[in-house]
Order: C-alpha cells, then sequence, then structure tokens
C-alpha cells in the first residue's frame, strides 16, 4: 500500500513536471508577425507581463518538480519542507495562470467599458497558442491540487514519503 | 503551548475573515462617473469578470473563515476536512486576486502593444478604491499561506486543532 501510494506520488510528480514543462515552452515559442491597416506588428509573450510571469512561473514549477522527483526517487525524504514547497509552487502556478488568462480573456473578448479592443482577430495563431499554454498550465494546477489534497488526506506521508 | 497554538490560529483565522471582508466590500463598493470628450460613463467593478471573480472569491473566502472560526471556537473538529478546504479557499482567493491584479496592472500601465489605453487617468478615484481592495485580498492571500505553513510545520495540529 506505502508502495503503491509512493509510486502514485512519483507519477503525479512527473505529471507535473510534463505540463509544466509544456506551459512555458509552448507560451515562450508563442509568437506572430500581423499587418494590419498597412501597419505591421509582432504578437509575443514577452509584450505582456502577465505572459512573462506564466513563463517564469511554470519554469519554476518545472524546475523544482524535477527536482523532487530526483530526491524521492534517490529514497530521501524531506516530507514537511516537502510539503511546504508544495504549497508555494502551488499557489505560484495558481496566481500565474489566473494573471495569464484574465488578460487572454481580455485578449479574446475584449472590454468595451474600457475601450479594449479584442486581438485575436487579427492574431489568431498567437492565441491558439496561448490557449495551449494556458490549459498545459492550468492542467499542472489541477496536478499540485492532487498532491496537496494526498498529503491533507494522509498526512503521515509527509513525513514517509 | 496547544492552548497557544490554538490562540494563535484562532487570531490568524480572525485576521483572515477581517482582510477578506474588506475586499469584498471595498471592491463591491468601487464606482467612479466621468466624461472624456463630453461622453459620460460609469467605472464600476461588476464591468470587468475578473473583478467579479475577485469580489466572489473574497466573499467565499471570508464566509469560510467565519464558519471555521465557529467551529473551531466551539470545540470541535474536522482536521483533515479544514486543511483540504484551507488548500481550495487559499488557491481560489490566490487566483482571484492575481486575476484582478492583472487587469488593474493594464488599467493603470495599459498595454501599448495590443492597443489598450491606461483608464486611470480618467477614473482615479475608482483606481483608488481598487488598488485598497487588492492589497486587502492579498493581505488575506499572505493570512491564508501562513496558515497553510503552519499546518506543514506542525503536521499534528491537523488532527488535533
Amino acid at each position: 500500500m506505502a508502495k503503491a501510494n509512493k509510486l502514485f506520488h512519483l507519477l503525479l510528480r512527473f505529471l507535473a513536471f510534463g505540463s509544466t514543462l509544456c506551459a512555458a515552452i509552448v507560451m515562450a515559442t508563442s509568437h506572430e508577425k500581423a499587418t494590419v491597416l498597412n501597419i505591421s506588428f509582432e504578437a509575443k509573450y514577452s509584450n505582456t507581463p502577465s505572459f512573462k510571469f506564466f513563463f517564469i512561473g511554470n519554469a519554476i514549477g518545472c524546475i523544482y518538480s524535477l527536482l523532487v522527483l530526483f530526491i524521492r526517487s534517490s529514497g530521501h525524504s524531506f516530507g514537511r519542507v516537502i510539503l511546504a514547497l508544495d504549497m508555494i509552487v502551488t499557489m505560484l502556478l495558481t496566481s500565474c495562470v489566473s494573471a495569464a488568462l484574465a488578460i487572454a480573456y481580455v485578449g479574446k473578448k475584449g472590454n468595451s467599458h474600457a475601450g479594449w479592443l479584442p486581438i485575436c482577430g487579427q492574431v489568431t495563431e498567437f492565441c491558439d497558442h496561448v490557449t495551449g499554454a494556458l490549459i498545459a498550465g492550468f492542467i499542472g494546477v489541477i496536478i499540485y491540487l492532487l498532491l496537496l489534497l494526498s498529503h491533507s488526506i494522509n498526512p503521515l506521508l509527509v513525513s514517509k514519503a
């Protein structure tokens, strides 16, 4: 039972690593050149602070997941420290996905009250890329939530796993 | 020592209740009428989905904090359930504060690449209100992070407190 629990945790960590890596790469490669009314411009993630935050947050989440994978698979235990770091990384990922989603929503729908027009009609490929990154980032958040909830369901794992 | 821990937890819960209540009320009362180029308009929180999400998230956080305060002060214990709910509420608060902050940043600075102009020059009072709500919301997130970290430092509290 303890071995099955450990394997389940390692699988979740690996999935978290994969999804945060995907999210960071897909966001970092999202750019598109477009011409509107003879004015040429380039849409890229680094033009928007929230998208940069998304990339940095997911890159940190990815490196952290990889480090914990190595630590856990080598048999070492830093139970409470890892639980505390899990909480902080989950909040970081939640924060950067939410901020990016809020901006992506304005990019898609605009905000007529503030006079902000939607831009996805002009840069559809860029918007599709960002949507893909957001989906991967969201999956990462769900996996980290599952990891945290598994700690709360079985707190003994904290000191054993 | 156990009594001091319990009092510290109750104090944190009370502060979390106060900050989420303030955040929800200050956001809900943020509106301003302005006239630009003879066009009259009203800025209010309900015009922006992220600000509505901020209000709803903090209202849920506020009600939850109050409920846990009653449960804990009446001597009942639902240790693991409350730890799991604490994690979910912390993520909800982190998410709604981040989303609102991302939009408030565009309102303050604009985004020249997307053609979104800043609006805080026209509705300064509205922006000040939103800033106040964001600060209160951010304090709520920090308090919930402290509550979660105190669980991870002393996991025995989960089943005792």
